[in-house]
Order: C-alpha cells, then structure tokens, then sequence
C-alpha cells in the first residue's frame, strides 16, 4: 500500500528531476547541462502562522517545477523512491517554459 | 497505575515506529524499507500563544502517523515504554496510506 | 521562620521527586524506573508580557506533577530544602494518574 | 552629598544580603545556610517600552526582597557602598517570611 | 526550450554586467574601470509576507542596473547562460545615467 | 568654528567625568572613589521608531550625569575633547544629588 | 557619461571628508585634528518598511555631515572617485557648525 506524505507548516515534498545524460539519439550532454538543480513538487504543507495570526500559505504548487538550493532539503524515501523536503522560503524559484 | 503525559505548548508525544525487518512470512526485508523514520502521536499539547495573543493551536493529532526528523526530540520513559517528545515544527509531515 | 519564594514572569519552583529505589516490600526495582525525572510544582511566577501587551499566564500551576528536561533549571536552597526553578517553556509536560 | 542612582528601563539597584556566619549567640552557622543568594532592592527603573509601544513596569518594587541569580549583574560602587544592578528578568523571585 | 524563473518571495535574477576591458577601438582600460560591481535585473520576485500580513514588494524592478555586493548571491546556469539570485535587501542601490 | 554634534537614534554623547584623584586641600583620595563611571550628557538623538511605528523617545537628556557600563562606548573627539556615544539602553541609570 | 547610484533601502551613500594634513598657509596640522572621521551624505535610499507595514524615512538627508563609525561600510568606486555605502543605523550622528 503507498504512503503518502502530507508536509508540514510550509515543508514542500520535491521529487529531483535527475537531467538525461544522454540525448534520445544517444549523443552524450556536455556536463554544464546537469548543473540546474531542479524538482517537481509533489506535495505541499499547509502554511504557518504568521506575526498577525493569520496562515501565511506554501509560495509553491503541487505540479511546480522548482530550482532548488546546492545544499540542504531533508532526504525522504517513500515507497522505494528518493524524495526531497524543503521550506519553501529555501526554494529560489520556480521554472516555467 | 499507568501514568499519562500530557505535553506543554506545541509539543507532541511520539510512540516510533519500528519497522518490521522480516514479512509475515519471514522473509528479509531489505534494510531501505526500514529507513522511513515514523511514529505514532499518543498526545499533544494545547499549542502555545502567537504573537498576536492567540493560542496557535498545534499542528498534529492524536493518532496521526507522523515522519520525525532524523536528529533531536526527547526521550521519555512512561509506564516502561520509550517515547519521544518533539516540538511539532521539527515534525517533518503525516503519513496516509 | 521559613521563607517563601515567588518566582517573578514565567518562571516556576519545583521540588524533585526522588524515586524509591527500593519497594514498600524492600524489592530493589530496577534502575530503569529511577529514569522519569519529575517534580512537583510548589509555586509559579505571574507570567510575562506577550508582545501584544497582554499577560501570558504560566502553563502549569501549584499541585502539579511535571515532567523536567535532563539539563538546565537553577537550584535554589530554601528553609534547608533544595528546589529548582525552570521557565515554565522548558517543562516538557504534566504527569496524570 | 550622598548620590542616589536612579536606574534606567528595566533595571533593579540591589544592596546584597550577606548572611550573618554566627548566630547572635556566637554560634557559627554551617556552610549550606550561606548559600541563599539574596537582596534588598533599593531603586528600580521606570520599565522599558513594551512592542505594543507600552510602559511594561518593572517586576520588583524597592524594599522587596529577591532571589538573585548566581552569575550576572554589575557592581556599582555609591556613596562608599556596594550595590549591584540587574535587569528585572535576571532577577529569580521575591523572597516573603 | 527556453526556461524561464521566477524567483520565490523578495528574489532577484541578475544577469552580471562584465565590463569591456577594451574599448571598441582596441584600447585596454585601466583596471579601475572594472571595479564597478553591476548588474541587469531579468526577473523579480512577488515579494514576502511582512510581519504585518500585507505583501512588502522587492524593491527593484526588472530592467534596473544594479549594484551588487562583492560577496553573495548564488550562481544559476539558466539556458546555458549565468545569472545570480540575490535577495533584495542584498542589492546595494540602483544605477542610472 | 565649533562642531556639534547631533547623535542618531537613541544615542546619546557623553562627556566623561574624571574624578578629582586630590582634594581641593591636597588630600589625596584613595583608589576606590575614582571607580564610579560617570558623565555628563551634551546631546540626546530623536529616538527611533518601535515596533509599533511611533518614535521612542531617549531614556536621558541633555544635562543628565550618568552611570555608564565599564566598557562599550564609542570615543569621538570633537572640537580637541574627548566624548563617548552610548546607546541609551546601555546607560545603567542617572546619578541625583 | 555619470552613474547616479540610488542606494536601496536604509542605506545612504557618504563621500568621506579627507581632512587636510596641511593649513592653506602650508602649516602641518597635528595628527590628533585628523581622527575625525566624517563624510558628506550624497545620495539616501527610501527608507525600509517597518514592522507595521509604514515606511520608516532614512535618518539622515542629502547633503549632511555624518560622523561615521570607525569600521564598517561598502567601498564603492562611481565616475572614479570613492564612495562608502551605510545603513543610517550605523551612521553616529550629524555634524552641524
């Protein structure tokens, strides 16, 4: 049976997008390519409290493409797959088309 | 006579997990399957008072499946049982099947 | 003639319980038992301004049975007696019957 | 002309209480008695502006007795006496017969 | 494909303006000239929750020059090209003619 | 042409007192009545602005002799004197005939 | 063609005041008149948003002479000449005839 993992306060649960090393013609990627560090959100917490009580909700989405940090996230294995938990004021922006 | 802790503020009272190293029918389970860090929530605090002079009411329940974080949280023992006491923002997220 | 010590803001007086280390029966329990280290609440401070102006009450109250961290709380000697005064946020909890 | 110190904010002028090594009989008194580590506040400051732009007063009034912490505090020398000032929250409790 | 980021809260993508070390008739210029440590804003971000609830927007805009610290920000390789996120309290100031 | 001085914020310029180390008669004083730290205060800043966006006003004025902490203090020398700048929380108190 | 830098924020761009070692009529001024350390204010950000949401104004304006603090502030080279960039914070006060 698969868990799920619902995040706390502002936590935000990223699968890493591991880049293809190879084109689908099999022509090997220079390295620089592999050098953005990117996930896709797969779930998100709640929010916390902000300073004037209010939920100050997660700045990203489920379904978000996310650049993340070099360094930090909590690693998470969750039925046989490597996930990622960030806060979402660590995570630098989100990658659109 | 059984005691029965009641934790202060926003902290959660934790019974751990411990994963099952071999299926029912007694076959080894590899060690990845025993590397999700979890617990049980068998209480919790009434939350602590924000800085606008409400109570922020904790953000776990009793009953919950919880993944604790790889360090901290602090040992207790109770009527012969270990648990575990954590502040709930170093609670990581719940788990739902 | 014995003296009385009001704590001032948060913080609380508690005289350690010091488990038996031997049963009414004379039974030596073993040591695992000596290990919940708690006390009773023997007077508490008024509380502390919030940020919004208003009184925060302490969290436990005289009578009570606590649950006290491993380390820290400031030993006071009184009417030949020791006791400990701790913020009430570093109480980890009360203990019920 | 006698100086008198009139502290600011939050803080407490304190004349420390030494305690008398013989009795008035004679009788010297055994080492652990010394150990309470007590003042008499002589002037207290006018309190300090609270985040809701408030007055918060000071905890302590002059002529209270207080429990004063075993570290802190600065020696002021006045009028040929020793004094030591605190701010009210170093400051453990009052100490009432 | 093109990727386009978003920067997360009061983030600023800078793309570093590196200064001709040559006039366009061949002339080398004094090393000075270099110091100036500036750079193009690409994106901004949508701002960060203030303590007060409301939304406080980044302080610069796209299309700005701006001055950067000599130390900071983090280096993103974005559609083979570098750009740098800094927060916008980092950035020194604007430059303009 | 003399310069004043006008500090920022809440700080204050102090002129330190130097105790007389003789009598008016000759008679050299001993050690221990040179120990108070005392000055003169020359010039208050406006204050700054609390938390609650109102200004805060300077906890001394101008005139004030007042007890300063053994160390801290910015030494200024204005117009061929000696001043010190202390942030008005750093002032112990006022010293009243 | 001249840059005009618009700090950002509370910062506030100082041209330092280079004492004269020498009088017009060619006299060597003594060391001591040389420690001053002030500067001419060129340029002041907007302010910064305070805690409840207003702007709070730099504390200094265009054309004062500051006294700045011994070590601190960004060294900034604009059209070749010097400049330092400071938060008003950190700025002593202002220095009038």
């Amino acid at each position: 049976m698969a868990k799920r993992l619902i995040p706390l306060f502002n936590r935000v649960l990223v699968e890493k997008i591991v880049p293809p090393s190879k084109t689908n013609a099999g022509i090997l990627l220079p390295e620089q390519s592999s050098k953005l560090n990117s996930g896709k959100v797969v779930a998100v917490g709640p929010g916390f409290h902000g300073k004037d009580g209010k939920i100050v909700p997660v700045a990203v989405k489920e379904g978000d493409t996310v650049l993340l940090p070099e360094y930090g996230g909590t690693e998470v294995k969750l039925n046989e797959k490597e996930y990622y938990l960030y806060r979402d004021d660590d995570i630098l922006g989100t990658l659109n088309d």
